[in-house]
């Protein structure tokens, strides 16, 4: 099934099912996975995700790097990765879906009491809480890129209020958005519930601290402000998290991604009443649902095309 | 503000807060709050909730009668309810939209694996589960009226597939219906997720159990079938419910309802490691959304036009 005449792939998937992406790219294309150091110039493109340090040098005939993957911060980290080589990010449909039920699934957690509901049942006590209005409660979407605002009109189409904060202006239909330095406080302002769905780079590593946590409205129909992070662990200060849901700045919070991965064991997240872990398992894609979008972006290059969601490699994202 | 042309209304809702009921329908209205026996040919409509029997017995000028709530199940069982006076069923936009996010919540909840994440938490393991699609996930709803049609849009829209069921064939795009006794079976045999929103009536009085929860779908993405009731309690049968669980009939189960409510302290359900429960409180609405709705109807009615959101008293819902 190769063709010479396409571009051939180095991969070095580090997760996800390696053999299944080799399988998938190989019904179409050569493939070398890893590879030894030295200078191969039979290499086209390079699909990586977590790969190791100077997995990219050498490739004098290298054109594009696909991340596999909605973060890069694995890309940008790397020094060793050639800076004048475009670099797409691959989003498939199957990872939206999947960050936007986490992100439905936590905030109707919250918003619908289920910690509360849970201790009740523990303690066999029938007392039906107060229901507050969707339309009463605002979540506020840090980070409101592809995710961000696939979120954002699945909560409002159950009747929450929206807001979006991201770097530059965007507009959205019945959201109200924010940009920048200047808009992120009026954003914390205006927030009951955080979603944090921010890329990890030299701008926002450890943004999520007590200062901004503090920010967020708390006299509200939910009782408490709530954090839900679903971007990256290093863009929160755990300590500051476990100081402000001690304090009552925060009333509860869902994570999915850790300043550490795995979660130490010793970290007090763990067992914190009010804190909902899971193991960065708010999104994954499939390769079946990937391949095929980083096949056809392949082959479109090869047709003389535009590359489609490029990195900027200033900005980190 | 009252007015002697409009006719009078008798307030009988032993829930929800009575004296709110009274002074939002007082601004506009002459109201009275319960009764005593004896003949009263003042009252043109009855506003009732749980009203005790005998309660409409002579009065002879009464008009319509206004169910509040979504259920009708009160009024069906008190045969002292004069059965030639027409029975409107109230229904607020408030109401479906707490309707629809409990469902969308207990469905994500048990399609995200809420219940292992949670126990993984206490274990402190870190262990990412197998996602599976939501595409791949049936959710069946049983009783397909103005409830669960409105479950059934949330949900398509995260990408469930759906099934129908209801005592008419009722269509929707891109929904599988099934109707009647002999839809039923076909309908369980392709659902993973029962959600089940029927009235209470004879013809659904214990219609979950054992034998039902066997022919739903177990050999499926979930690893096992789910049942979701947040329609009347007494439409299961629980000690069924049980040993489905037990047996490994039934994965997981979300209840809301329950024959005897409040749930017994006694109840092997509140500690049951599969069961989540809430103490009826999936929907309610407030007399802020429905009176203005109510009032409108009476108004309608005084200007001869057709009531709306009639009871068929033989169908009993
Ligand atoms: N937990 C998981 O399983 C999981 C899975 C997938 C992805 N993720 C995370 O989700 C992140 C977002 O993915 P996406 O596809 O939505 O990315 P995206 O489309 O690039 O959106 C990123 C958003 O963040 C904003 N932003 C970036 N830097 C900023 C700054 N310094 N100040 C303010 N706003 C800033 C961007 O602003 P502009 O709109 O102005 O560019 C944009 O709105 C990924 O980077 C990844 O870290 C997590
Ligand atoms: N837990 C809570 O907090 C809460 C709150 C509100 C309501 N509820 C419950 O939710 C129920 C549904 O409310 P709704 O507003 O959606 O009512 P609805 O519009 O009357 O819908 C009822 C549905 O059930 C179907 N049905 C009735 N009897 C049936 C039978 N014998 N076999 C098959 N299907 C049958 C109806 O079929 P057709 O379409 O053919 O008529 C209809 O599709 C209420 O009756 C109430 O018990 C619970």
């Amino acid at each position: 099934m190769s063709n010479p005449g396409k571009g051939r792939v180095l991969l070095a998937v580090n997760a996800f099912q390696p053999q299944r992406w080799q399988e998938l790219i190989g019904n179409e294309r050569d493939v070398t996975v890893e590879r030894e150091a030295g200078v191969d110039p039979s290499i086209t493109y390079a699909v990586v995700w977590k790969q190791k340090p100077n997995l990219l040098v050498g490739l004098p005939n290298l054109k594009v790097i696909f991340s596999v993957g909605a973060g890069v911060d694995h890309i940008m980290e790397d020094a060793t990765i050639p800076t004048d080589i475009p670099v797409v990010r691959v989003v498939a449909e199957d990872l939206t879906r999947h960050m936007v039920e986490y992100v439905v699934w936590r905030v109707l957690d919250h918003h619908r009491q289920g910690r509360q509901y849970r201790e009740q049942q523990r303690l066999r006590a029938w007392h039906d809480i107060d229901q507050r209005n969707a339309g009463d409660v605002s979540v506020g979407i840090m980070g409101f890129g592809h995710l961000g605002r696939a979120a954002a009109s699945a909560l409002m189409a159950l009747g929450f209020h929206i807001n979006g904060w991201s770097r530059s202006a965007r507009e959205m239909d019945g959201v109200n958005t924010y940009a920048g330095e200047e808009g992120l406080t009026p954003f914390l302002n205006a927030t009951d519930i955080l979603v944090v769905l921010l890329p990890l780079t030299k701008a926002t590593t450890g943004v999520i601290d007590y200062k901004l946590l503090k920010e967020l409205r708390r006299r509200n129909a939910l009782g408490g402000s709530v954090l839900i992070n679903a971007g990256r662990g290093r863009l929160q200060k755990e300590a500051d998290i476990l100081r402000a849901l001690d304090d009552g700045t925060l009333k509860e919070a869902s994570l999915d991604v850790f300043e550490i991965e795995p979660l130490p064991k010793t970290s007090p997240l763990w067992n914190h009443p009010k804190v909902f872990v899971t193991p960065h398992a708010a999104a994954t894609s499939d390769p079946r649902h990937l391949v095929p979008v980083m096949l056809e972006q392949m082959a479109a290059y090869e047709r003389g095309e535009e590359l489609e969601n490029l990195i900027d490699r200033e900005a980190g994202y």
